[in-house]
């Protein structure tokens, strides 16, 4: 994926071709590629990219790692005031760290319609029956986010067929 | 709460008392009382509780923390096999990462009818559209595990009470 190619028109698909870049630093790490960032008045306070198999933590997602980052940046507990940017739509787990961080917006790139918790099987980051609700946006350079999955599992079949 | 009078008439019940004893631990660090343990082939692996307000960390959930726990003691990403008992039942983000941790059971003791999402309002440890189910137990020791929020809660009520 050549990054230079890839056109951004406003903040938020700047702010998602940083989390691409993240992305791309978990499939060089044979990690699936989901990355992050967190942006705070226009400027990223956390990176981070998914990292479970080098760390051994089935909850070492990208989102997960983003927000503990931030929070430990900002000293606080909550993220009043702050959006994600997330290359993949949240898992149940993620959805719901995301809430409880308080974060105020959620801007994703490709649709997970197996696992995403933010539209496809759950809505939890809007559920007005939580204590706080996050505005969320999808398909901010999806088609690009899509490609980069697609990309790395083709490359993982190839792999595997060759190993055969 | 005096532990000694808690009856236990099996396993689980004993299991839930080392959880509830991991909650008294919460309470007397000024956190909300929620306390986990994971068991595995009859032993306790792990045990955690809630550290929000010490750590900083908004996902500092009693369950997460066993979970990482018990992963690191096993030397594996999976939980294939364990048990967790936890005080309260898991709300989203923690229902989510019991899901992705592959663990095999949950006990839980007290009904969260505000965010609980293994039954109340959602069940994402048994959901058939995801990859993994998790055989799940509610009501274990549940009245002692509610009194203990109650009691929790009833102290910090009485502080705020005297402070003004």
């Amino acid at each position: 994926m050549v990054f230079e190619e890839i056109e951004c028109s406003g903040d938020d698909e700047r702010f998602m071709l940083e989390a691409i870049k993240e992305a791309a630093k978990a499939a060089s790490e044979d990690e699936v590629p989901v990355g992050a960032v967190i942006a705070k008045d226009g400027v990223i306070i956390a990176r981070a990219h998914n990292r479970i198999e080098s760390s051994g933590r089935s909850s070492a997602h990208a989102e997960m790692l983003a927000i503990e980052e931030a929070e430990a940046k900002l000293g606080a507990k909550w993220l009043t005031g702050a959006v994600m940017y997330v290359t993949l739509e949240p898992c149940s787990m993620c959805a719901g760290a995301l809430v409880l961080s308080r974060i105020s917006r959620l801007v994703i790139g490709a649709d997970d319609p197996k696992t995403g918790a933010c539209g496809s099987l759950y809505d939890i980051a809007d559920d007005p029956r939580l204590n706080h609700r996050i505005e969320t946006e999808r398909g901010v350079l999806g088609e690009t986010c899509s490609e980069q999955l697609r990309e790395f599992f083709r490359n993982r079949r190839k792999t595997t067929e060759e190993c055969r």
